[in-house]
């Protein structure tokens, strides 16, 4: 419920329940983080393991530098990925998942297993879809 | 992995295995669907009982009636809501899940409990973030 404009501590009134579905409330914007177009390849890449920033940019497949970037931040913000700059000339920067992060990716990647598995069934009813609007028109 | 803009018939290579990681395999469009700001809570609301537009409407506070439009017409031609017209004057219009599209938000709902659970932790981490920002300007 507390505004996403504020600040958390302001706002974290832990008296309240967060509910996604009110409009306010910044469970909503945690929610969008993580099921984003990026946020959701990101996390189910980083639950194969830890990445550095131009790997992860070739695993998530067509995401530009400036987005990846974007979305490891919100991600990081969210306390759901952690960037480790490690000691090296030129310095490495490898990003891991958080406990957290690492429950959601988990949920995530069930939930991209249980879609790739079924899209035999999505694709056919595309097709059926695509008929109806014909025989419509 | 067949692209979006073909139409299902023609690409449907059922000896390929979906991949969101691939950049135009069309599961990532499904995801995307269910994953997208008001596919997810479209589903996770339908996932509490059919709902009537104006109801789900009202039950996905804030969205826009242009986008809840959009939203279930995508989630219609993946299969995973059902638009039914019932006999009433004026006819009434009611959107359930298939099969499919209740096995996804089973999964979605679970997500976003776990989300809204965790909205503490998420607050704190946003705080500390803000904190280590601040110590660096």
């Amino acid at each position: 419920m507390p505004d996403a404009a504020q600040t958390p501590r302001e706002n974290a009134d832990v008296t309240l329940e967060a509910d996604v579905f009110a409009r306010g409330c910044t469970s909503r914007e945690t929610l969008q983080t993580v099921t984003g177009r990026w946020g959701v390849l990101a996390l189910a890449a980083l639950a194969e393991g830890n990445y550095r920033f131009s790997a992860l940019r070739r695993r998530v497949d067509g995401v530009s530098e400036r987005m990846l970037s974007q979305t490891l931040q919100a991600l990081e913000r969210d306390g759901l990925v952690v960037r480790d700059v490690l000691e090296a000339i030129p310095p490495k920067v490898e990003y891991s998942l958080t406990p957290l992060g690492a429950e959601i990716a988990t949920r995530l990647v069930g939930l991209i297993e249980l879609v790739e598995s079924r899209m035999p069934e999505v694709w056919s009813a595309q097709q059926k879809y695509a008929e109806r609007r014909t025989d419509r028109a």
